[in-house]
């Protein structure tokens, strides 16, 4: 059954309008009388049944509500430097899918996207659409393009804080973690860290940590990463 | 240092020709004195310097050579049923980054890719790209497109099957899987398998698992599962 997001439900009558509403009417081309899941990002399903659809809007009516169960049970962020536009737009998609609440691009050092703004407003429709395929009710959020700075001022908001360092010869990532809720997750860009920027997130709590001998592009280690830890936190386990 | 893979090496002096000398001469645009590394797929890294490099080949002098410490130290081979094409190049490099040592593409019956031979010489040459990139000597090796029996009869030969079920709804990954040497992975593509299908690989041993409630594109799955696995077996932590 196809999904679209809504801002909020209220009541049994839903409209909608604007870039879900296209994607129905004019994409999928659905008529009167189907039934879809609408989400307003509060760990339901709404099943509903189309009952008007014009060039402007949607008319639904809801049927039933269920909980999700795809909805991840975990918090966890990803600070992610900024990569390039594709690799950014990659994580975002793969991340999704892999449960994370929420991606927050930061610029470092040795960046080499040519876009510092990062994008969030096209980066949010590729959650959005992700959100959709893998069936969560919350999409991933994502965050506004911190300065360098500005990212390590919030890693104090965390019971956890990874951090993926290339310099790291020693640590592994501990298999232990399910015990923390809130977990944050640093990854740099193509370019690396710079050792005073290493030095910064390290001593704002930033457990470093090694991938191993393998050399990882940037979008490779955010992927995997959070796999890993998602897998560790539960995540994989089927709730019926 | 750039890295060249080559077939051989047999004695002190070695001639670079085809593909990797072209990407040193034409596009590196790399000079007489310069210092590189290659690789034979012998676990070795050869430090060698440039001699004479004309139009078409490249004369190399070995200097010395050292082990190899980005090569995996376990045996992964990933049975992944045809997906399009840019996500099977995606799945090559990214699990070359990760450390598998083996891709097999196989047809199954919900196969949405147009082309069925699955383009091995191509995707060698991906996976060729990213073996140096993440710094390993032994590539990953992309075997020939099988028919779906052909990989089920395959697989007595591995220690362990982990089997990405999106019908199991029981049991998760084992995290207790570092006693094995030899393991397969089976992912499907992105219109999933036949119920024929999923009861001949569990009835040829395959460890059916969920990857938990969230739907996984195909490709994501292919990555985040090897990335977990490699993670358990211990090719995460650094070795100097």
């Amino acid at each position: 059954m196809k999904r679209f997001l809504v801002d909020k439900i209220d009541g049994n009558n839903v409209t909608l309008t604007g870039a879900e509403h296209n994607h129905l009417h004019n994409v999928l081309r659905l008529t009167e009388g189907t039934e879809v899941i609408l989400n307003a990002g509060d760990g339901f399903d709404y099943h509903a049944k189309i009952t008007k659809t014009t060039k402007s809007s949607t008319e639904l009516v809801i049927l039933n509500s269920t909980k999700n169960l795809a909805d991840p049970k975990v918090s966890v962020t990803l600070f992610q430097a900024l990569t390039k536009s594709d690799n950014m737009s990659l994580i975002v998609q793969k991340c999704t899918e892999l449960g994370v609440s929420k991606l927050v691009p930061f610029e470092s050092k040795f960046i080499t996207a040519k876009d510092k703004n990062g994008k969030a407003d096209k980066l949010q429709l590729v959650a959005n659409q992700s959100t959709k395929q893998c069936r969560r009710s919350v999409p991933l959020l994502v965050g506004q393009t911190l300065k360098f700075n500005q990212m390590v001022s919030k890693l104090k908001d965390y019971d956890l804080v990874i951090f993926a360092n290339e310099c790291e010869k020693t640590m592994p990532l501990n298999c232990d973690i399910s015990k923390y809720k809130n977990i944050a997750i640093i990854v740099g860009s193509e370019g690396g860290f710079d050792k005073d920027e290493i030095n910064a997130i390290v001593n704002a709590g930033g457990k470093s940590v090694t991938l191993g001998n393998r050399i990882l592009r940037a979008e490779t280690a955010a992927i995997s990463l959070c796999a890993v830890v998602m897998y560790l936190m539960g995540e994989w386990n089927y709730e019926n």
